[in-house]
């Protein structure tokens, strides 16, 4: 794909914002999407290639905002972000287009890998100053998500999953401080951690009668002894469930798609 | 590496394209290297440091051919696209030479990290316009590896093997798109897989009858149902086995070197 | 970090020199940070980001030398370059300063990835032309880490740990070519091997009696025989462990922290 970009538009400046995304996972990359325009320069131009779709009759898109512009399979990954930036834009100020122009495409396209050679060389051409409307015909809808969001039981009780592990085991989910300010103040929630009832490899897990089902909210890692399971609200605004120095995913058995609940503590 | 690069050539455009060769692994890497060079602007400069030989006999060296430029160990890594290039240019069009003006290289060479020492830099003063004959005397043949190609046992039955698992967990095979042609129309032909007897942690495998040992090719992974096991040809022209959204490798018990055969449908 | 960059210096080139340090392990972070500078152009700006006590009341620093600068947090990553440097140049050609002024970094700080909200933004302003001192108030002392020297028995057995298992499986040491020296030739020393009593994940480890626990020093891996273990001085002047065309870690039992010990040979 780098490759690729480099013939159409030798000074692009190219950069991996993740190779994390677990595979296929559409929600856990629409997720993680929102968050890093923000930080890029103004018209950057986001690729996205989670892509299960690839070969089959899934679209393909651009999209534009006054942010950043973006290339990618509609399978609902650029959802959320499409939807915040219809609440943040005017409509004119937002533009959509399917990808149906060949000319700036590879000349040969597989059926395995459009992030090379349909989404790469259209960026590049983007990047390179052909405007969004030359790419095909604009688009006034695209393809959502079944919702990702977490599900209120009651006004006191919030129930929302794992949708990434990073690197250092932290267990990201879909509650976001949106979400945690409507329930209270961070002191007066728990979070109760729901485990794994088998790690992937089938293995049976070791009797862990010690670990904690329920932590409280912090506001950083620092705040709890080394070792000690903690919630906090982590860098993308998500809430997250972590060890200090540890590895909530080994240590807690949380795993992708774990339960996680919020909860306004009983006074 | 890089930091050595920018120190000659401040300018030089550094891409990363794998770190996930497996270790030592010579023949993956060169056939791996044979898919990259025409997705790259012409005159990119590739270095190759899949080196299990460093600090040996084994020579380096740094090839030229009309559309891109090498440089790393003469351990065969570069044998196959040099022989294509062999069949693709007149032999006035393709230079090589050994790498023996220490003028080129860091001043103190180790024993262990080549790629910083020598090929870096090389690669770096060919990048700032040194010429090729500059790096040392022409060479008329470079080392060659012992064959990585599949073996026929008939004319309508290939036995190949798994030389490489991507991210996802497909497993791609040295069996590639010119000798499925001459086998015949992928709708005519089976593939079967032989799984690995042990994990390499040498736990023994779950049983799973309900596996499939022969799948049929397919276009793309979106061509059968998720979970279901296929053949397609990648994105880089080769054979490969795969689950739609799945793991060939952890599912269907497939590793590096594992054996796989195509073969032509009885009618 | 890179988008951060990106908006304050959008020329700035940017290199991904490890994201492989052990997550926390401050000392393995600053034993590496101690090879790199030296191969980049001066004046690189390097960015750490190894900071168990974000959010805490630890400092963020950023340095100076003659041939690099370095922004991070204060926890003792820096201690040894530091040291090292101090050695090197007269006090008045080094810098320290105290990362305080809010005008340099982002808007909004978040409690728990200084690396985006702090250490980025004050890179991109170093490498945009802003002084040091503008940073923040001098110091005149960092933090420094409880050594994570090598210890010495006698003059001739020095006690040494693991610090870091490379990509191959090679455990890299924390004795080094200057310690090696101490104790004489390299043909004149033996390196005594205790492997790790059990595997991260609990399981028993298998037999294996036929796995040396003493190894010769050699110049490179070629120097035995493919599948036999070695020490050898790596490329970063580091004693590791390895084993030819296999890897060292998983064959040898050899963890992050295992013991390792040099001994002058009996003669």
């Amino acid at each position: 794909m780098k490759g690729v970009m480099l013939r159409i538009c030798p000074y692009a400046h190219l950069v991996d914002i993740t190779h994390e995304i677990p595979p296929q996972n559409v929600p856990a990359a629409a997720s993680m999407l929102q968050t890093f325009p923000a930080y890029f320069p103004p018209g950057t131009i986001h690729v996205v290639v989670v892509d299960p779709g690839v070969g089959s009759e899934r679209r393909a898109v651009a999209l534009e905002t006054p942010q950043a512009r973006f290339v990618g399979p509609d399978n609902g990954v650029f959802a959320p972000l499409w939807q915040a930036a219809q609440r943040s834009w005017p409509a004119h100020d937002l533009h959509a287009v399917a990808l149906t122009a060949p000319r700036f495409w590879l000349p040969q396209v597989s059926a395995t890998f459009h992030g090379r050679d349909i989404f790469a060389p259209v960026a590049a051409h983007l990047a390179q100053g052909v405007a969004l409307a030359e790419l095909g015909p604009a688009l006034t809808t695209i393809t959502t998500l079944p919702t990702a969001d977490p599900l209120w039981e009651d006004a006191t009780r919030l129930v929302g999953q794992v949708i990434a592990i990073d690197h250092f085991g932290n267990c990201i989910t879909n509650i976001t401080t949106t979400h945690l300010e409507q329930l209270g103040a961070p002191a007066d929630l728990l979070v109760h951690l729901t485990e794994a009832e088998a790690r992937n490899d089938g293995a049976a897990l070791a009797p862990h009668a010690s670990h904690p089902h329920t932590v409280q909210i912090y506001h950083t890692y620092a705040d709890v002894v080394p070792g000690a399971a903690l919630a906090l609200v982590g860098s993308t605004g998500h809430l997250e469930i972590a060890v200090r120095n540890g590895n909530a995913h080994e240590v807690l058995h949380i795993q992708e798609r774990s339960t996680i609940v919020v909860q306004t503590r009983q006074h």
